[in-house]
């Protein structure tokens, strides 16, 4: 089990656009489950495969368990247990020595670009990049288990 | 992805009382998904834990995916993800050359005992041991994710 303490932000569209990038991953998830404060996530990154399950969905601090399955597999249980999905390439860098991923989101989520910051305390110091906007942290709407139900698009 | 093709009988309690048996080993099961179509399991048997996702759970045959977790994480996930729940005292032992797995359940289950076999496929011949009695393989009562939910006292 992992201690997972993320803060996320809305990126200026314009901006990012405009910044160096290095290559994205695309990444395609669904949710086994998804109650209000456990999550039960599939992703599939190219040839990899993650089981996820995630509890206390309040605040920025989650336990987290991942296990890495097979890619056949998880295309076959993406098709049989998943209720809700979403995709998305994801970009990641460092900024200040801290990493940063950058979600850009596709399909009824377009437009919407989120970063988050995995910090090990939840009042850890650290600089935001220059395309970092409003922090969206404690907004469930922006909780990608949200995401996959009520896409931006819709709202 | 593994094919379950099963066939699953009473055991007449006497009979089973008086045979020769190995011995069994404890189970602690419950259920993170359990919709008519679909269980997502997780098992707990001593130091190794196991997460069940199967799939077409009518007729005898099963389409299921099993991936090995740590204990610690089991336990904690048993307490945190699991629905409903069911304990067991599992026999693994042969007849006539196939594996029989002789299920006898505990707490709201006590008094049912459960006889398996798996075959390779669903028109395979076998012979029946001694202690088998009706077969119930299509009664969905008896799906352990059913008797996590609607125990056999209570019938």
């Amino acid at each position: 089990m992992a201690i997972e303490i993320e803060r996320k932000f809305l990126v200026d569209y314009n901006k990012w656009q405009a910044a160096d990038k290095p290559v994205g991953s695309k990444l395609k998830q669904g949710y086994i489950v998804d109650d209000e404060n456990r999550t039960v996530r599939l992703r599939i990154a190219g040839t990899a495969a993650h089981l996820t399950f995630k509890t206390g969905t309040t605040g920025i601090t989650r336990n987290e368990y991942e296990y890495e399955i097979p890619a056949d597999d998880a295309a076959e249980l993406f098709t049989q247990f998943v209720k809700t999905s979403l995709e998305k390439t994801r970009y990641c860098l460092t900024h200040d020595n801290k990493l940063w991923e950058v979600d850009v989101f596709e399909g009824d989520n377009e437009g919407l670009i989120v970063a988050e910051i995995e910090l090990d305390s939840e009042d850890e110091p650290f600089m935001l990049p220059p395309w970092v906007g409003q922090e969206v942290s404690g907004d469930t709407r922006y909780y990608n288990s949200s995401l996959s139900v009520k896409p931006f698009k819709s709202w």
